[in-house]
């Protein structure tokens, strides 16, 4: 039962990104290659950590509109392409290369992406999601019960089962 | 797929204590009762949280040294007492009662609570700590593989089970 008085704490960093703080971004770079280890998911360190996901996160929802299906393949292969891949989906090229890999039509994405009704369509979507009290990803609201993290997806399946608790 | 532009993100409060924070602190409350409801461990929200809790974790290792089955009675006693009973157990009386409630001398645990040698010790455990890469609690070390919290306990359990992955 270790504690910290508050005279002697350490720093705390935890404003930045995660993987930067003290020990703990040591331990949370480890964390998430073991846990994709334990996933049998495919995992590349990214150059870049954080990114700013505004054009996949655009072209998501451009792919919505249109064919849904596609939205969610895609939605898979930019995290796949990032996380598994280790490529940099903050950059436009990229995401378009990656919507295209699952079938939709790359000039038509990249004029879209640029356009105003796209960025405000991102805009729209976020605060609709800030409203419901999303704050991070993955999110998923059962019947209006909250759950943040892949470490509750557990809890997710648990509460569908049961109804809750 | 929604993304917070870093122009227009949420004020990163991070660095207050997590309960306290905008939207994750409302979940937060949220998710602590729920995975006690689950775990089926009597909760209720301290008056004060988070708090410092050197008095406990000083109490802890002088119990160590005399009976280490006592003190792994009090860990569990001062912990619930804290979140299961909301009792404020950085008061030193608290402590103490809690400790007494356990078997332990109380009058010659509050005495030894004012001793630089008891305050010292916890000051070397935390030091030892945090070289190891400490940082948070529960943090289990196996075999030099480290896991912090509790939704990490089922990979602990893991790691045992088949030797690590």
């Amino acid at each position: 039962m270790a504690a910290l008085s508050p005279r002697r704490r350490l720093p705390d960093h935890r404003s930045g990104p995660l993987t930067e703080q003290p020990l703990r971004g040591d331990y949370a770079r480890r964390d998430f290659a073991r846990c994709a280890r334990l996933y049998g998911a495919p995992f590349t360190w990214p150059a870049r950590f954080p990114i700013p996901t505004q054009a996949a996160a655009r072209a998501f929802y451009w792919l919505v509109d249109r064919d849904p299906a596609q939205a969610k393949a895609f939605a898979r292969a930019a995290l796949g392409a990032y996380f598994g891949a280790g490529r940099d989906i903050s950059v436009i090229e990229e995401v378009v290369a990656t919507a295209a890999s699952c079938g939709a039509d790359a000039a038509a994405l990249a004029a879209a992406l640029a356009t105003p009704e796209v960025k405000a369509r991102l805009k729209t979507e976020t605060e609709a999601a800030i409203a419901r009290g999303v704050f991070g990803s993955p999110f998923i609201i059962v019947d209006g019960e909250p759950f943040w993290g892949t470490d509750r997806l557990d809890h997710v399946e648990r509460w569908l089962a049961t109804g809750g608790w």
